[in-house]
């Protein structure tokens, strides 16, 4: 047996897991526990996992996820929502009402995405408020329900002749519109480290 | 045969090749001429496919997709690019001088995704000007020969424990971004109808 060997990974696996600790500590002081997202009758497990993983990098660490036309949990992407799955908290919920109970208690606010005759567009909502964001699925986007139990639609912008982007990405759009606002107004703390 | 149905039909058709011909007259009179994406060996056809869309949401007319590993030219996701690529101009390279060296001759500024020591926020460059954009494939990210021939490098800060967004998802936030930036400036015909 190599003593010293030995001693250098011991040592290692202890500044790995203060670094490690560092880095959780650092994540959660930026959690925004103010914000979230709700998917509603969301199936595609990439879909999902994409969208966990913007959560993630956005800070937001509560998720819902509702699903009113089956008792199945929905499934999550193996590959890519392994990482940001065990980060976050996720909820899940079968009736729509229940669920709207819920948020109406955690968060002031509740913003659809629907393409509605009253609509805004992301860049002209505050963010940086108690606000929880819903997304519909990728074929009928969010029901008339969900949207009129909420305070407001949202929309992003298009320009292009395409008028369809994907949910991950419309979702990812619009929680770094939350991320930009937020950060501008300095609600995460200075002391995190980005990847930047 | 009826003539009248007949009557009403050719209004129809008429009518709706006019408001076509308004929507594409629109669309053509935002696209942002000085702002481009540069694809580097990005080989999923839905990463690419998905990377479209968003162009064409944002007002990108041309885009420009590297294989310098291969002659074949990448293919593109046939479901989602099929609206998009129609109406984009896509500019296919298999040698990178020689592609930026076109670059370079439209446009003032490159940019490259990288995380390196110098690396910028998204949020801190100007999007308004003349700029291309370049995105690395989904393993190994812009390449450092493609870094070196560009002004800067940027990334999206991600505040998580997961520091992996997916290419079409950085580039859409990105785009996106361009696109925030250029409309608060006015850079977008104020007779767009977009779908908000």
């Amino acid at each position: 047996m190599n003593v010293f060997s030995n001693c250098v990974q011991d040592d290692y696996f202890y500044l790995m897991s203060e670094a490690r600790e560092k880095r959780i500590l650092e994540v959660q002081s930026n959690r925004q526990r103010d914000l979230t997202v709700v998917l509603e009758n969301v199936w595609d497990p990439h879909n999902i996992s994409a969208v966990l993983r913007s959560c993630d990098a956005v800070g937001i660490q509560e998720v819902f996820i509702l699903s009113t036309h089956s008792q199945k949990v929905s499934k999550l992407g193996k590959k890519s929502s392994a990482g940001a799955a065990k980060w976050l908290t996720i909820h899940h919920y079968f009736d729509l009402h229940e669920c709207f109970e819920v948020l109406r208690n955690k968060y002031s606010r509740i913003y659809s995405t629907r393409l509605a005759e009253k609509v805004y567009s992301v860049y002209d909502i505050d963010l940086t408020q108690s606000v929880a964001l819903v997304f519909g699925n990728e074929k009928d986007g969010v029901s008339p329900e969900a949207a009129n139990l909420s305070d407001g639609n949202f929309s992003i912008p298009q320009i292009g002749m395409i008028s369809s982007l994907n949910i991950s990405v419309a979702c990812a759009v619009t929680l770094y519109e939350c991320y930009r606002q937020r950060s501008a107004k300095g609600l995460y703390a200075k002391n995190v480290e980005s990847n930047l």
